[in-house]
């Protein structure tokens, strides 16, 4: 695509009576060229600003959203999403930042237009084929994880929902890569519930329909972590994450190419200091990462599942079984907590 | 491809036509590069690209987006403003094309974050001011026009209710123009109806609801239009525009400051040829711009305004009199057309 607005400029530098713009152009080209150096040929905005070759350039840009190797944390709410993400933002290379809640939003957006056949026919009829589409979206979705923190050399997002859409925005950013936080239907339910968290079809006086919800939550969000495979997709489970948080970070450092750095093992010393973890109020009031990590939060469902319930564990959620839970011990053991965490706890 | 023989048309009307229109190329490229080269260098893309400096780049690549002179056309649907776009199209400076579809939501979806205290709130909180959304808005919506079509010098957008945001869309783009196109509202209506147009909130079997709803939605356009300014927004009359086309055009064009071509005249002549008008099955079912201007669209309404609504007009519609249409007169002369639009037609 890149090739062609330099044979129009030929085109127009042959022009008869166009030598005076010919010559601007080869200026402005130049100014263009001499401002983007090293970029490989990339041309420079100010020409889209200009408006006369927006074209090449937003296709050029498109490409430097898509390079760019976003962390995505994702996971069912209250399954150690926020605690995942305030380790991450404490290390000196990493941002996340509060939820945005708006990419989940414009994904969903998105959804909603691909999965009519009508409106997506219509769209191509426009000329919005899916490329079109991807590139407004991803460029939406960089800009808003770019802004709406701290400048980082990585740059992550945590939108829990976020890990629904995992192998479309692997399409629109081919380098990111995601972290799915995994935990025990039970806490989270019992989590949900007691916190009266609001979430879209959760209804809160119910234990069994939110372990459903959870259910089938969860079992989109494993297929989608599946589909994209190991080296894409990192699985993390809260509880292990508690009980083994050198190791667990150890493995999702490793897991996003970024080297060790000790201050993720004090995210709660960082809470809203320059270069730590940014924590709205909203967030602060919901969550306990203010605190170091918890393992009182490991057991607080137990006693709290209603025995009917209980009794159907399996086949209400059976993505418990699938993450290795086992829905017939009512006081499962995950564990024994490292000696530093048992120490601080 | 169609595009190389779009542009290379494009290019080549542009220079064998007249130097003047590369004149003013030259100037807008001169000032651009100038503009650009005094803020201190803008970063190339290709660091962007490799994360380490997004933050800045970012921030450069939102100005680039807003410096664009994008013309945005708007006004109730069935009021001219596709014949309004495909003259602008026939231009081989202009691209406008269809009908996005998506701009409007977006818009529409960030009236409702703004609109909502505790969401803007949530959404502050989360480091999401005005300005970090306002940069992700701007860059889908430019993204979207770029690509959505053919390059050209000016980008153009048609949704018709993107007015209705035009204060908003002119934060986004300070340098955009808008042209609102106003149409007797009995013809508006007699269209949307007798075509069976759906448009949300518009009951097709009744005529004074519709009226109405015309009402509200360009008092809202109008309010828009008026806020801005007459150097920012156009009021056509599609009236006048079928009547009298050359000059209306010579004003529209000279508004958007845009040299006159003759091509304007004949968008029919230009209909899915290469760098003409690109009108998709959806819209050519739906429009007669097919057809060279139209006059009997003119009066097709009279004799179908239901009697009673007819005696009410004037508080049904109090914004026709704003548009200077007379709500008493079943049978409005609007003027006489061009020798040679009578003669087309």
């Amino acid at each position: 695509m890149a090739a062609n607005p330099r044979r129009n400029r030929k085109l127009l530098l042959t022009c008869g009576g166009c030598i005076f713009i010919g010559a601007l152009f080869a200026i402005s080209l130049y100014s263009n060229a001499a401002s983007s150096g090293g970029g490989g040929g990339r041309n420079s905005l100010s020409e889209a600003a200009a408006g006369s070759h927006a074209e090449s350039d937003s296709r050029n840009l498109g490409d430097a959203h898509r390079a760019a190797p976003l962390i995505f944390v994702g996971g069912m709410p209250r399954s150690g999403t926020t605690l995942m993400r305030a380790m991450l933002d404490a290390h000196p290379l990493i941002r996340c930042g509060e939820e945005t809640r708006v990419i989940p939003r414009i994904l969903q957006m998105r959804n909603h237009w691909a999965r009519s056949q009508k409106e997506t026919l219509r769209l191509q009829e426009a000329g919005l084929s899916s490329p079109v589409i991807d590139a407004a979206i991803s460029a939406f979705v960089y800009e808003i994880v770019v802004r709406h923190g701290d400048p980082a050399p990585r740059l992550c997002n945590k939108d829990p929902f976020t890990i629904k859409s995992a192998e479309y925005l692997l399409t629109l950013f081919p380098n990111s890569k995601f972290v799915f936080m995994i935990r025990d239907p039970r806490a989270t339910v019992h989590s949900i519930i007691s916190r009266k968290v609001t979430i879209t079809g959760f209804d809160l006086t119910n234990f069994k329909q939110c372990l459903e919800k959870w259910n089938a939550a969860v079992k989109t969000m494993n297929a989608q972590c599946d589909a994209l495979g190991p080296k894409k997709c990192l699985k993390v489970h809260y509880e292990q994450l508690v009980l083994h948080p050198h190791q667990q970070l150890q493995k999702t450092l490793a897991f996003l190419d970024i080297p060790w750095h000790d201050s993720v093992m004090h995210h709660e010393k960082l809470i809203n200091k320059p270069g730590g973890v940014s924590l709205s109020k909203v967030e602060r009031s919901s969550d306990q990462v203010i605190k170091p990590v918890n393992l009182g939060a490991l057991t607080k469902w137990v006693g709290h599942v209603p025995k009917e319930v209980e009794a159907e564990l399996g086949e209400i959620a059976p993505m418990m079984k699938v993450f290795g839970y086992d829905p017939s011990d009512p006081n499962p053991k995950y564990g024994e907590p490292d000696p530093d965490v048992a120490k601080a706890s």
